[in-house]
């Protein structure tokens, strides 16, 4: 369907593959390599689309578990994560040759250590369910390799998400101590400049937060993402069936069943406690323990955003409330001046109408002068004093 | 029950029939089609109705699952799957149309691809689970026609509404930023009527959604879809069943369970590796890719209408605040005039007892001219600085 | 408990009595009735309860299955339906009397369509799952009477919501756009109303979806709800039982499960494909798809309502900032007027202080009669202009 | 731990026994009284303490199924069911002792009518799955005691819940009402108590809803709540596996298994239908019944509250657009008359110029005198019109 | 991968170490500790990494339940707890010492009260399903170590955040109070500050909650809780196994499954009642308890969060509510004042007017005089009682 559209994208973006040494060599983003990826990792190219930067803004976080492969899409990150290599996509972005070079120097260093051990008897066995299978020497002590990738990808992303948080809340509060001092333009536009940031780092924390929820969620998931055991258990299925059909005879039936999710082989008993569930109990550990840690720490940003997001509004609400209980004393003033200039007005009434070019019949008394002077201004101050104590008396004026 | 208005609806509609090489040729809507839909596929009166444009307003999208048929109800495209060809309704609208040609165009050319490839021995083979059953070789290695159908529907309306929603965001930002400078009825209106088609269109993706969300929980749902595979198992299990039958003596018990939905078949394991379980699965996958993919494009677009919201919401808060902000500042200003009209107005007091036509006993006196106008203007001043000062102390004009 | 409240309810209470073939008859309610639903029908005092109208406003809607019958309170209408009729409560409602007579309709048509049916042989069958159920010919290919009762309460109660739905949206939108026009008392205790209707309504269709989609949830609950289903189930058991009991001798285990509340038969496979497991879905589905119909319709009425509350909502936002808007531009010219008015008084001042009855020496210059005219006029003048730069210089007044 | 602290917590309150014959005795709250919750019912020390009355605000209310008793903590009422007797704590309080009265009441009532039922046939079964266990006569036809008493104490704290939400709806609508019409600080002091007891008494309810919905959620514990059943079904299970043992050899594997929590014992078909599990069905049917219906009357309770929490909000955004509203007719009266005073001053200038006492060389022209005037009040009515004019064309002034 | 950075962590921090008799000992930091968590007790480097103080604002609450240990991080304890013995990290903290002397007291106490129990017969079993098990002694009829630490843990956070709940509750009520009685900027930062407290706490209650939560709606993971049951039950089992293999003979076949998490082994009738299952139950059931309790505890303190919360959000509103209804009133008041100063201003035209210096004709008629004044006055006052009525008409002065 999209044939035309990919082999464009895969040409002219820049592969590097990493190998389980840390080795990295750029990959020929040409058919072989799609071929590749498709035949034999199971990797679709409708899934190779949400990899696609160009589509970049169409396609959130994302982590798919194919045949052979992790398809994942950790915002800069993409890559496709196979059982003994990494193909990590558009390789020119700063970000990501930073992850590449944590990642090889990681791999390099696990690498080392493993060498050694795999040489001599492990002495250092993962202490994990090891009673029930004391004679299982497993080969996959150690992480597989594609959760290893997958741990450093998260890490990677989970400290870039923190990284980010950290320093949104590092100007957040100055721009809202400075918004509740002062309410001016450019300090609203600043709060609102931070509340967008916080919003889209929310959408980005919560979307792989949720990613990584849904996989915790569903212990056959998580069980698919340990792609080696999962290579290892088909190989050991295979070899156990032909043994199984030599030594059941035609008169015992077998029990296949299902029962939510947990896959379930048929044991003939006297075949030796070959105990598939407690592996594949071990398997989901594996994977558990990696996403949980993440999930935490991303869980954790999410709250810190949370709490961000609710001390905006809260700040706010205390702007809202601040800037109306001002207006409220502004308006107190304002009326009181009002009433003020009232009271001046009735002073003015009464001398405009002495000053009136009309005969008032006392034109040459300096009593009616200083009477009317004296009376009117005493008037207008009674009327003041009345107005405030009516105010007062309504509770209007308690607070000046 | 709702016989007597379906017939006129089936006539009054053109239906459109689309096979799997793509020839698209009108159905006629008589009794016929209605017997076959009902009577083939499965599909009741019951749900056609939700396919009514008629009553469009009625129902929401909606995939209704039946036994041969798939009844799809999305926004504009409303059809029926079958494995062999589907039923699009409403043929004459402009957009139905352009489906109908994306449809038939995808068609020919998986037509074209497929049929070389059914010719020589599949040089193709889907890579799924091809570990555990490298003897079948199945027909179904392409994906079925109903959910290729499917996919082309999904991917139409999932661009549709991609579309649509990055024309509201490019509609939202000049307008909200419009308001922003300028709060006027217009610009009100402009961004009331953005939300307004903010909320519409979040209903429908969150709809459509939500279908995707429920088809994904549950698998069972999903086998259910892939209809091809549903009729090949059904052949498969029918002649599994007589030859069961013979092989099976009376004395031996058949189990038959089911768990959680996944159905499952009694298997002598001495009859070969039928393995319906993971052959289920791979059915499971088919769609379950299908729907994923559509599922994580409209959740982008969900999450990006979301942040449109919130952009709006902060934006309108923003607006609040501003408003608020800039009314205390016009009071404040507005205070300074009251108060220095209030100081003139003590000033004209003053003139005006002197203006009276009353003897005040110094109509001769320049010094009395001079010192009166000099102290009241200088104790107005005195006054309106006083106001100004105590306003600064109350931090009521700290901004001015 | 409530022996002595019920007798007078059941008593006082009209009850109509509806059988297959759409007769409706005045029920006694009588001792025969309780003691008929009681014993008979598995329907408890405290079932009938939720029925009494008397305490409707204690009752939300709500659908309960008891062993034989079904008991409905959807609003207006209070019925319990068994297999072979159903008594409607409080038969003297105008809209329960249109319900009733809605019932008599379908049933009268259903019975007049099937009884041909049922004489030859079933030339329409359902078309479900006899795939693989060939050989049994299912006397319930029409639906059972209990479910088609349950539809039509459905069909009427859905209908009504929607109707009412659509009324008060016809209702809102002149109400908003004249609130939007015009803020008054009025328009505001209008659209108070229709949001309080809007509320109730919501609170009602909310109630009725929820009682469905917990059905849906649920296939077993769905499951008991197909009462004839579970009767013949109940019987072939019986008879299956009896056989079972014969053929298999003392060296048999039998084994019984239960996994997921779906309850599943010991099937001896000699004993011919009886086949409950995929006759249990059939059941299922028919409940399904009934309910799942009216969930669509109501879920799209309660979309409707949650649109319609966004849109109010929004018109509130709208209102607030347009309120806030236009008070900042009152206050603006307010702010010029009395800036005018200050310079008004400044002039007022000066003139004042000439108009006092002193010696101002210039009494009889008309040069200083103009001088001062023009001086104070061009001051005050210019700072009114120097207030309108200002404010014009903060952004107070870029709107004016 | 807590061993200190719960003797004197015992001691000190006040335990009243209620045996089933509804005989009500104070029980010693000494060393035996403890001994006998916690060795004979299974009852912890632990869950006494959320009984204690003075660690009431700590413990919100709870229905805890211990081994043998029903730990209850419903607000007041505060009791221990056993299958025999109950002990309910505190019953000095005013509202315990009604609970009490209203439970002995019930049960001397249930007593009388089981003495004869007991006493001759059964003629009244409980017509639940008596289909298929028709050969069992089963002795607990009628409920349990615990359920009894659970059932009155849900009763009770039921339909106190409802009066009091009956009674803030009473309180409620005028407060609101009053506030409508008049917005005064007692107004709203008063609407803020009655939304300080909604949100505490929405919690309450809240509460116990949560309680039931959680054991309805659960048919497992559900299951464990009947514990009349629960003993019956020990002790037939015991008699039961002796019998198997007997009867099966030591060739015949049995089966034990659990799915989803509910217990299934193995049934040798041979040894007659004991059909556990539609017993244990029935068991849970019951407590079922009694559950649901209080859960819907709280429901019920819980969506009253809602919609008052729900008009509260609402009318408060009216009462914050009218007052918008009202303030922005108010300031636009204020800009009429600030315009009107304006236009007054624009006269008062020109008199006032003159009024001065300088030489305007037209003191004696009348003509002079009626132009000024004239001229003046004609312009100042000019201005007053423009004004106006202007703020119509704004629309500012559409409204008065 | 985090090799380097941990080493430091372990060594620069105080671990204690309390044993089962309460006996503390600082524990060497050293490579012997990390070597002992991460083999013995399969504590990875990961999960101590939760627990590193410094790492603190990245890490909330936690529980993680690994092979021999249990990793708690709460609040400020952070320690790992082991069947025998508990690693206190960071115990220079004040609030840890008084963690671990509480530890110590409650150890102390309880090892004095088993000794003598553990000397004699157990007279004193837990009562807990001791009517399934008759036969068997169980050896830990006392709760096991681990989780009596937890719960000490539990009960000390626990205790914390009610006590910082009820502080935060004391000191939000006046400041609440002083806010409604007066809205100054102190106040306001004093509830804000109030506000910022409580969101924090929330938060802290909400993650703990949920944590618990957690645990308690998955029976296995509090299964896996009790490392004490895990321990015996994996011995019993290997014991189980061996006798199974013995008695099993190659004809007949074992049955292992898994259905919910929950494991079951195969268990031959004849080989006693070993009956695993109910011994799981009692097993999570002790786990169940304790964190129900604490569940209760803390979900109550959650509440009172909530209702403080909603307590403070609707004061705000009522604050919002009541400045907005004291502007009016305040601007109602203005209204009046401006409508007199206008009418005052309408007399000071009159007056003015005649008051200029120009030859108004009637300079000597005192009627005139009276006139004027007289008219002008009565029409200022009609004019004002019109102004008045015109708003009462308008109901904007109904309230004064």
């Amino acid at each position: 369907k999209t044939t035309k559209k990919l082999p464009t994208l895969l040409a002219a973006r820049k592969w590097v593959r990493v190998n389980k040494q840390g080795e990295a060599n750029v990959a020929q983003a040409d058919k072989h390599l799609r071929h590749h990826l498709q035949q034999a990792l199971g990797v679709q190219l409708r899934d190779l689309r949400i990899l696609d930067p160009a589509l970049a803004t169409s396609y959130p976080s994302a982590i798919l578990v194919r045949e052979k492969a992790l398809v994942v899409n950790l915002e800069h990150i993409k890559c496709v994560i196979s059982t003994s290599s990494v193909y990590v996509l558009n390789a020119d972005d700063e970000n990501v040759i930073a992850f590449i070079e944590e990642l090889q120097r990681r791999l390099v260093l696990v690498a080392a250590v493993q060498a050694p051990v795999l040489d001599g008897i492990s002495g250092q066995t993962n202490g994990h369910l090891d009673l029930q299978k004391p004679e299982a020497l497993h080969p996959h002590d150690e992480m597989p390799f594609e959760l290893r990738v997958l741990e450093i990808a998260l890490d990677v992303v989970c400290s870039q998400m923190e990284r980010q948080t950290g320093d949104l809340e590092a100007a957040a509060h100055p721009a809202l101590d400075g918004l509740t001092q002062r309410v001016t333009t450019q300090n609203l536009e600043r709060v609102r400049r931070i509340k967008n940031r916080m919003v889209r780092l929310t959408t980005k924390v919560e979307t792989i937060r949720e990613v990584l929820e849904k996989f915790l969620d569903d212990d056959s998931d998580m069980k698919d993402m340990n792609l080696t055991a999962k290579e290892e258990e088909a190989a050991e299925r295979a070899s156990n069936l032909s043994l199984q059909r030599q030594s059941y005879g035609l008169d015992r039936p077998s029990f296949k069943r299902k029962s939510g999710g947990a896959e379930q082989l048929p044991d003939g008993s006297e075949l030796g406690p070959v105990d598939t569930d407690s592996d594949s109990d071990s398997e989901v550990d594996e994977v558990e323990m990696v996403l949980e840690a993440y999930f935490m720490q991303l869980d954790n940003t999410y709250n810190k955003l949370q709490t961000l997001c609710e001390y905006i509004d809260d700040t706010e609400d205390y702007i809202n409330i601040e800037l109306d209980s001002q207006r409220n004393q502004l308006i107190r003033i304002d009326l009181l001046l009002t009433a003020a200039t009232f009271c001046a007005s009735i002073i003015s009434v009464v001398t405009g109408i002495f000053g009136m070019n009309l005969n008032n019949t006392h034109e040459d008394s300096y009593t009616a002068f200083i009477a009317t002077s004296a009376i009117t201004s005493g008037g207008a101050v009674v009327v003041f004093i009345s107005i405030v104590m009516y105010c007062r008396h309504k509770k209007l004026l308690s607070f000046v």
